[in-house]
């Protein structure tokens, strides 16, 4: 199984404040997100800005589009975005554009962004779009009310990634809770704070590349 | 019944371009919303910006939140929002974060905005979470598909009204589209390109308003 790759999310307020969060761990950080935060706080700039800034990083828009997808998938990918993130709640309708417009560019792809509020009919009809990437998100919110990592959400992963989507985790991910995923071919490990907010953000992302290299080969 | 408000949305991609369309109707505009697209493309200055033209107006962020409730709130709020979206598919513990934040607030209110994938249960979380209002939303992508106003988006924000949600009516929504709902007390029905991109913008926002009193007193 490929290594995951490693996604910083930048939710900072600033975008001089997120570029230099990313700068402090860039070495070991394979893919940059401009966070829903950070976008609502500072608009498309801050996406066209990190790009210039880390050019060779995968750049994601975290835009959680509802609806109105070819307006905001130009949006995005034309400031710089790689991927960019619909939220779960979109009609079909949505989803298939967003799909059809990434795939009028190279390399952009759609990733559908979960809540627990989603169904496996829902997730059947991204499967029929060709929704290539999907994200399992244990909400910040949540977490903060002491909802932790458990076997639901690896049975959930687990199915996803057998469906065939590439599957992101996020939502609080501990180095310690990297081995939790073993064994499912995880495409991207999310984390924020924990590397944004440690003493050395640099070795902080390098010990999630290190505990990837233990689970998969 | 009280008379609906009407709400113009300012899709718009810059402020200055969103400006120019809200003081065109201003005459007949209760409230201005702060499109989802406006404020991804230019961030939370698009709120401070149109408030500051629009201060007797009541002005909606239409950041459809579905995670980190109190930071978007404190942002979006502390930019000028009297009101805020959140979208459906939010967990709960993040609707219940953003009503306990907006009551700290005088005047401040949260919308939940629906999409067709919510479930009653949820909107029952949200009533036990004391949500004032809710949003019933037929998408831009569904409408350009061909899905029209039906039996089925009556019967939903009857149901929501009378749970005793104010409720807001968008997507498309057309003067002759207005009589669909009388009987129900809509609390806002909001136009977007309906006014914006009308030839005369504050004779479309008056035949809104002159078909509202036809059908509430």
């Amino acid at each position: 199984m490929a290594l995951p790759l490693l996604q910083i999310a930048l939710d900072n307020l600033t975008i001089e404040d997120a570029i230099k969060s990313a700068r402090k761990a860039e070495k070991y950080i394979d893919v940059i997100e401009v966070g829903t935060i950070l976008l609502a706080s500072e608009g498309k700039k801050a996406i066209s800005e990190i790009k210039k800034e880390f050019p060779n990083k995968i750049i994601v828009a975290d835009g959680k589009i509802a609806d109105a997808g070819k307006i905001f998938a130009k949006m995005f990918f034309d400031a710089g975005a790689d991927y960019t993130t619909a939220i779960c709640a979109a009609e079909n309708q949505t989803m298939d554009e967003l799909v059809r417009f990434s795939n009028e560019y190279s390399n952009k792809e759609l990733q559908v962004e979960m809540t627990t509020n989603f169904t496996w009919e829902q997730v059947e009809a991204w499967k029929e779009s060709n929704v290539p990437q999907v994200v399992w998100h244990r909400a910040r919110d949540a977490q903060a009310s002491g909802v932790k990592w458990g076997k639901k959400d690896i049975e959930t992963v687990s199915k996803l990634a057998q469906m065939g989507f590439k599957v992101t985790v996020t939502g609080g991910v501990a180095v310690e809770d990297i081995k939790l995923f073993k064994d499912i071919p995880i495409y991207i490990f999310i984390a924020g704070r924990t590397i944004r907010d440690a003493e050395n953000p640099e070795l902080a992302a390098r010990a999630f590349k290190d505990e990837f290299k233990k689970y998969w080969k």
